[in-house]
């Protein structure tokens, strides 16, 4: 059926409605929407008194364990059988589903809903809604088709789902829907304050470390509007710092008044040199990244230089930004 | 009048709506909320075609540079004659209007308009809302009470105020109405993104430095329960950074996974030694501060030592948190 059909959201309610035993999936490398999608809708199915299974491809990340319904997950082990219906939460094709991929295909009756532009629609039921920040925003509107309150727990894990995929309300795709939805989803009890500092205001000992080894690294340029900060092997090291701890780090140097454009390298284990690149208003940094073969957003983009000499690519960029300031 | 009376507010949008020369006064050292509140009521009625003036004690602060109708404010020049309606917005009592209370007294119908459980009511008409998260929630509610429509730049100062008392939806004060309301300011026209961006991402070159010397000196203590940073006088100048500038830094130890007790000790240009105590679930850091006759909450307290030595406190306190452990 087609995505976005109108009435199709009511149409997968009484679907969700008719089954007993149902597997909801999340796309690989859950995210906090895709997990609080689902353990959501687990939540509220479970409480109609239907057997239900999040079955993920990876364990919930720690940052998520504080999630209500957690129990009603579990990692999948190949039992791919036995389901009367499969939902896809969050999930913009059928490759994201990985492994799981063959409960969706084995179950006699299948669901998709998405909030992704790039969805493939690879369900019997499709409901595509792009104009939704979240998959939780559209899990809250299949809810009311299927009059069941959320309740504190499924509140709590679709709060969850909006504000990580809003950034907290602070990305572009916050919308007036996306704090309607919230304010409700207080109302029936999820805890503005608690997720926030669960899922906002929790990091780890060696990102700190790695944050501080960043700003050391520090240098401006050009009056203060190119902001550079380096991540060596040995600075690595010395936070006990993982790949993923780097996340995020660029946004301190590309926040400070005045930086317009920032940049951040950093050395791989395999001696390639990773730069990422912001900027705040005018610098078009996905042009100087595809110069290297490297690509991106105007304001976000990077590339990565095989076995590069960091000094030489730091005048190389330098040199680049400069001529678009 | 008493403050809270049903059916002031309205009263209160029927005296503004009979005056025509309109004094509006937000507390001394003026916050998000306070400025939002003020250019967001002056941006509404200066359209309405009064006078209207927005008189700050000090100059509005940087970060609230980007606010519309910031045209309409001025820092108080001693006239204090000439206004036939003064409103006071966001204000506990009286004294917090510093120079500017002589405005307050000169005006023939006063009007004060707050959140804060303390306040006073100073003025002939007080409307103190102690429901709301911040004064801009109520100044919308008092727009409706006009029939005035907000429009882009009255949305944007109130989205700022709400969004900055409620540390951008994260604090324990965001309520269902916080949210419904910010919902109706992005639909006329505030951009929550381009707001969270002004005020949220926007840091200064000596606060990041200042916050790289803090992790440098970070120290954890009793398998990671206890994260002590300090701030010594030769760190403070090597980051060029001011008093203000150690603000929120220790946040950064209190969210590291299993940290229970956070501690910034900080020298101070007298000798004095700042200390500034926060914990996550259930060590009550006010008590330890009371013991050094400081004082603050049970997740934020914090207390000065007369030229102390920082190893000997550092010391003291950490026996003080291990028996809290």
């Amino acid at each position: 059926m087609k995505a976005g059909e109108p009435g199709m959201l009511k149409k997968i309610a009484e679907t969700i409605g008719n089954a007993d035993n149902i597997a909801i999936l999340p796309h690989v490398a859950a995210d906090g929407d895709a997990i609080g999608s689902c353990l959501a809708l687990a939540s509220v199915l479970s409480d109609m008194g239907k057997k239900v299974s999040v079955l993920m491809e990876e364990k919930i990340p720690q940052l998520y364990e504080f999630l209500p319904a957690i129990e009603l997950s579990s990692v999948y082990n190949g039992e791919s059988i036995g389901y009367d219906l499969a939902v896809a939460l969050d999930c913009g094709d059928i490759e994201r589903l990985g492994s799981r991929r063959e409960v969706f295909e084995k179950a006699p009756v299948t669901v998709n809903i998405d909030h992704h532009t790039t969805n493939t629609g690879f369900a019997q039921y499709d409901h595509v809604d792009i104009s939704a920040s979240a998959t939780g925003e559209i899990v809250f509107e299949l809810l009311e088709h299927m009059d069941a309150k959320p309740g504190k727990a499924a509140s709590t894990c679709l709060y969850t789902a909006i504000a990580s995929d809003t950034g907290g309300f602070r990305y572009s795709n916050t919308t007036s829907r996306s704090l309607i939805t919230c304010s409700r989803l207080i109302k029936e009890g999820a805890d503005a304050a608690y997720i926030s500092k669960k899922i906002f205001e929790t990091t780890t000992l060696s990102k700190v470390k790695l944050t501080g080894e960043a700003i050391n690294s520090l240098e401006l340029y050009e009056n203060g509007k190119i902001a550079v900060m380096t991540l060596t092997m040995q600075a690595m090291k010395r936070a006990g710092a993982s790949d993923d701890d780097s996340e995020g780090i660029i946004n301190t140097a590309r926040d400070i008044v005045g930086v317009e454009t920032a940049a951040l390298i950093k050395e791989k284990e395999n001696g390639d040199i990773k730069v990422s690149l912001r900027s705040n208003d005018y610098v078009d940094v996905s042009e100087i990244a595809r110069k290297y073969s490297g690509g991106g957003h105007k304001r976000a983009a990077g590339f990565t230089v095989r076995g590069g000499n960091m000094e030489k690519i730091i005048s190389l960029l330098l040199q680049d930004i400069k001529e678009m300031l």
